[in-house]
């Protein structure tokens, strides 16, 4: 890609966070707020004193709860000219000798001389899918470039977690729509918006399966050259029947905690069974022709890849493939009611009694 | 007016209407939908054996309601390419020998030669505040050229409602949002997207006053010239305490009965105490310093006009300009705290006594 194209793709995606409807939209997303919130507020212990980066700070609200939490300095980095309004609202809390503000891109930033690295980068960059936006290799740029060994990442993991699910409202509920047949506006509807996944709210009751893992990443240890593409081949065992006419996509966070174990972190969920954030979730309709009803125990499998797109890193292409159960490599064991798998599972059980 | 500028708008106008997205949104209305539906289907004694016109029928639901009411003929209206759409929906409810779509403006459609004018107008035209869009004026284009005389319209009454409010998501929210103060946001936010109203749900609790009527329309007789401008000045008496952040502007429509009693009619209301549609209300909202903390029987005044663009007749210009309590004449009599209101009204009370 050219730096001139680069540029212009920068250009449109910082002026977008220039619009305040946005910012509006996540500070009134709540789990997003109160993961934040007692992922920094609830480990004091490990931000007393240390230097911070907040790479995108936009309003400001990471690095105010950081300063609230005791450090000794943020460097809060912005690059659209919202970071003036970052440094008003810095101000009306009081804490401009805590927090500084920079106006750039994190690429463009240099510490102040003589200063340290960082202890802490905390950072919001998650997308729809978690990857849309790209805004992740800036955090690894500013993490490879600012932050101490043994530095602390927030959040430290992110997963992409998929499932097969029922999309209710873009297919069934044009069948009949106050006594008239809509079918024809459903279809035309899932036509015009074929050529992006759908960002909806999945209910709970609608997934199929609870979910696989597609990836995990260890945010400390995760490159660039790591995002570019993932690839997932399943089959999975439907565990709650209904209609397979989507697949989709969430993603979760974690924080490191004070006591590091896992269990008492925090975890910012966009799983359809938590509450709905501003991400919601990411789903690719099937086909109206593909989509079936599926019974619990049935197998289903698909492959799906996130590569990104080579005329703008800031985007992913989605690609799902239905894949034949008869001819893809089952779980071992596998739960299915396919012949071959009973049969296996019986082995496997008899087996292990003898 | 240029014809040329006009071409350009209405192109832009109906493009909108193509992304089926608005559509979707419109269907999943369910007050707008219910309205129009128990109007239709609960007066079909109107409606049996009767032609109807269905000006800007888009996905063609309307028309649709009206031919399960036993219509002879709908000619159904629509200037996007949504007409095909409409054309198949018509097609899967089995009313292609009823219904009959015309991709044209309502501006080019002749009726079938020998065809007769219509018994009925059916049309879903309201736009934000009512006016916003314009498309109104085709409406009565379609009433005075192609509708029998005493023809019935549905809707066939309009009114636009004005109550002042308070807007606690523009303005309090951000006094603390998690524990931070984000003023600076708020008024940033407010400074960004001063140039037109905001479309937002105001909750019922927060009208300090259940609206007085801007205007009522008689959709029957009113002319395009009757909606270039509309004014109110109003004195209000303060009925729920509360801060005077915004002016809150929502509508009312009626639909004919059979027994054409105004009781027993269907009534569309986007009032913030009836559940939510996609009009939503209104808002404008005052500057921060003229907002104030109101009473009960505290007396507000303001004037406000709707005003009809002069380069898009598409648009409105609304302006809102607070008045001086101590100057304005009050109702006769009228309930607020002034002295010179108490005063007249304990001599209007003893006259009366008298």
């Amino acid at each position: 890609m050219s730096t001139d194209n680069l540029d212009n793709i920068n250009g449109t995606y910082f002026d977008s966070y220039e619009d305040l409807e946005i910012h509006q939209l996540m500070l009134a997303d709540k789990p997003r707020q109160d993961a934040y919130q007692s992922a920094i507020l609830g480990s004091r212990d490990l931000f007393k004193d240390k230097t911070v980066l907040d790479v995108g700070t936009g309003t400001g609200i990471l690095s105010i709860f950081c300063a609230q939490a005791g450090v000794k300095k943020v460097y809060a980095i912005e690059a659209s000219n919202l970071a003036r309004l970052a440094r008003e609202v810095v101000r009306e809390n009081g804490f401009e000798q805590v927090i500084e503000v920079f106006e750039c891109k994190v690429e463009d930033f240099q510490l102040p001389s003589g200063a340290d690295k960082v202890d802490i980068i905390v950072s919001e960059w998650m997308g729809f899918f978690l990857l849309h936006e790209g805004m992740l290799d800036s955090v690894i740029y500013a993490r490879d470039k600012f932050l101490k060994p043994n530095g602390l990442m927030f959040p430290d993991t992110a997963s992409i977690l998929v499932a097969p699910c029922s999309v209710p409202n873009r297919f069934d509920d044009f069948d009949c729509l106050s006594g008239v047949s809509m079918k024809a506006f459903g279809r035309e509807l899932r036509k015009q918006k074929a050529d992006k996944p759908e960002i909806l709210n999945v209910a709970a009751e609608h997934l199929l399966h609870e979910g696989h893992i597609m990836t995990w990443l260890d945010l400390k240890e995760v490159s660039t050259e790591d995002l570019n593409s993932f690839d997932m081949k399943e089959v999975m065992v439907i565990q709650n029947p209904g209609k397979f006419q989507g697949v989709c996509i969430w993603f979760d966070c974690t924080f490191p905690s004070v006591d590091s174990s896992p269990q008492n972190g925090v975890v910012l969920s966009t799983n359809p069974k938590c509450p709905a954030t501003h991400w919601k979730q990411s789903v690719i309709l099937l086909p109206e022709d593909a989509c079936e009803e599926v019974d619990k125990l049935d197998p289903i499998a698909f492959s799906l890849s996130l590569t990104r797109n080579s005329d703008n890193c800031r985007r992913y292409n989605l690609q799902l493939t239905l894949l034949d159960v008869e001819k893809e490599e089952h779980g071992l064991p596998c739960d299915c009611v396919m012949t071959k798998c009973i049969l296996m599972k019986a082995h496997l059980q008899k087996m292990e009694v003898e």
